[in-house]
């Protein structure tokens, strides 16, 4: 039998021993500066496997990192690679993440907007995986338009029109990227302290001077209690300021999705409807509080983003912005081959739509994809006629469903199965405002 | 920004998906047989990549598994491999594991002597890794002799000899193995239904009719609490009772090395001694009381191994033991090249030595290996000349170390720094027995 014997440390050139230091993390105990650093640059050169950071990761999962650990271990994945500098810049530049949440299109009105009132927004986007779309798989749904820029067509861009949304280049953070899709296969996305060093390593060497985030809470987002959102907020704004970056967060709400629309085409379209000075409701307050946060974190709150956005200036850079990364603002968006409605099936008065129900839809339908290589299709998605706070009767529309692939409809459908609350006699409560908390 | 999305399941001909049932244990549930059957099946094909199973490790080192959970999992081990089958025997068949202490050699002198009193001992063992040796290393020091066996030479030697140590196959849980060298790098040895399940399974795939656990607490040992050992024993013992093997365990001390010696051939010559009818009275004391234990497990009571030790009957099957396996028993055993002794500084009472630095000192002086590939040498080791509540005068000699690399001796010594307690006017305190409890 091999005898149940704890690792021994094994003679090596190295400073420290990886089974020692998951240990230490295991048992509760603290990293050292130089134990973080060497964690972070032995696993973005191989030395460290990747079972040993999945164990380590876990370890995180459990027992956290300290305030001091942390702020490390995000320097020391900004140092794995390039950083950006926007300094050259004749304004200030302010950027906004979120933390992701069903029919998030705001960054597509926000960077615009913001660029209207005066300041720089160079916003560094992902594509979607899983219930979730991706800003950058919005945007290809515009005909012409392309996602990779270099950094100095960034700049340019930049200087010139205002705001960019761009693919991240993989300079930035590489252990992150290392990290993440390791996270991603080992049960280990769901520790606080890795998703805020993760966000915040690429946003910190992304160069911006300030930073909003939206933290989402709710059915459909990363995070499901507001306690967890609070906590993952504050620790980004530590972060943050820490590095010497401005940065504020907000706590939304995505108890039920944002708008009226999930899906690539059809968010672009309702965000031009807000360009355009109409547009849901809470998708309008949610880029205008953003814009707001934007313009103060960037020392430039001179003018009310509300009334830039009713000015049509921001529409005047949003085109703008398409034109330059080669899209054409004013092409028709692509359609649906096929689409199908789900209507009522009674009286009464929505008082309920789950958002993660409406993602999986959408992502079904082909919106999203289920790994990496997957294609999206541009005009898949879900439309909704109703919302909570709505009277409906039976038979009157509540969702369409668009896809390219009809085979696609029934497993769409299923995800929305009791997805609506209707009720009888209820009375419409309050509605929840969108914007529940300001950290910062 | 890659969004924070927890990972979805990917389509797939699998029952299950890996995320998930990590993502299970991690949150504190409970796996069903399934499930615990498919990830035992899943990591043996390379289905389950070695990072989800490390992170798999560290959640259950975090939340345990249920007794349903575990002894599932340990069944699902067993099934991984092949299974020994000793029911064509024409006795009863009784096995002891050690959960390793420093000098332990107690499975060389107890196997013959269980089997002089009429029960056949199958003993397959493992060699030594870090401060604890292997019982493999210690037989390999007499010329000749050779570990490995086939089933078919081991049968035939249970029934004619009535004692086989040899090494074990690498048809018995597989799984195990590969797990456990996951767990060595990964930081998550030190989980007690994982140590469980790793010995158990293999125990309970040997095909052994009895087994006797001897679990070690103190320093050097694996568990350095009796709650710890205590719990690990328990755990033990239901697995063995839930899959049919009468199984019994006894705590025992080793906060202090048992006996007088730790390196291969040293505790070879020291359990010669104890089947001569002498040897030191802990060792003595040990071997007696497991026999015992593995006697009544087996059902064959009515000898008092004491006696039959004094008889030299057990002596005789050590003989034709060493023999049958191409060893000569009556050879001279390697003695190291060179020698160097460490004396007493002052006058007084040892209170205290401490077994992992003693362990230390003779893996240091090549008795033992850092990595599975090293050589161990035959005769380096450590001999004591005083144990707690031994006298000892200024200059009087406390221990020998055995090298046949002389440059090592300097580690060594490091490592006895401080390793004896040695009071002035002390009382000799009472003697901590070696058995400690009994569970089963």
């Amino acid at each position: 039998m091999t005898s149940q014997v704890a690792g021994q440390p094994h003679p090596t050139a190295e400073p420290f021993d990886a089974v020692e230091l998951i240990r230490i993390k295991r048992d509760g105990g603290t990293l050292s500066d130089p134990q973080v650093d060497w964690i972070i640059e032995a696993y973005t050169r191989g030395l460290i496997a990747e079972e040993q950071m999945a164990a380590l990761s876990m370890a995180i999962f459990f027992n956290g990192l300290e305030p001091a650990e942390l702020l490390r271990w995000t320097h020391a994945m900004i140092a794995s690679g390039e950083r950006l500098d926007f300094s050259s810049l004749s304004r200030p530049t302010a950027d906004k993440h979120s933390t992701g949440g069903v029919g998030d299109k705001i960054t597509l009105p926000l960077a615009p907007l913001v660029a209207a009132c005066g300041v720089a927004v160079p916003q560094l986007s992902g594509r979607g995986l899983g219930h979730t779309g991706g800003t950058l798989d919005k945007l290809e749904s515009i005909p012409g338009w392309r996602a990779s820029l270099s950094n100095a067509e960034m700049l340019r861009q930049l200087e010139k029109v205002g705001a960019v949304i761009c693919a991240a280049g993989s300079g930035l953070a590489p252990a992150d990227k290392k990290l993440y899709a390791l996270r991603d296969v080992t049960g280990t996305v769901e520790a606080i302290p890795l998703i805020a060093s993760s966000i915040m390593s690429k946003k910190i060497a992304e160069g911006t001077g300030s930073l909003v985030l939206d933290v989402k809470v709710g059915s459909g987002a990363f995070m499901k209690t507001r306690a967890d959102a609070t906590e993952l907020a504050r620790t980004m704004v530590e972060l943050g300021t820490g590095a010497g970056v401005t940065t504020v967060a907000l706590i939304t709400d995505i108890s039920t999705p944002l708008g009226l629309t999930a899906g690539n085409a059809l968010e672009v379209a309702e965000s031009v409807e807000v360009l355009a000075g109409g547009g849901p409701a809470d998708v309008v307050e949610l880029t205008v509080a953003l814009a707001r946060e934007m313009l103060m974190a960037a020392g430039r709150s001179d003018l009310d983003p509300a009334e830039v956005l009713a000015s049509g200036r921001a529409m005047d850079v949003w085109k703008a912005m398409i034109r330059a990364q080669g899209g054409d603002p004013d092409a028709a968006l692509p359609t649906a081959k096929e689409t199908q409605l789900i209507t009522a099936d009674r009286d009464g008065l929505v008082t309920g739509l789950d958002a993660m129900a409406v993602g999986v839809a959408a992502w079904r339908l082909g919106a999203g994809r289920a790994r990496r290589e997957d294609q999206v299709q541009a005009a898949a998605g879900v439309q909704l006629h109703a919302k909570p706070g709505d009277r409906v009767r039976a038979g009157q529309p509540l969702v369409t469903l668009h896809t390219d692939t009809p085979e696609r409809f029934e497993r769409g459908a299923a995800a929305l199965q009791g997805a609506y609350t209707i009720e009888d006699d209820a009375l419409a409560a309050a509605p929840v405002p969108v914007v529940i908390d300001r950290i910062g």
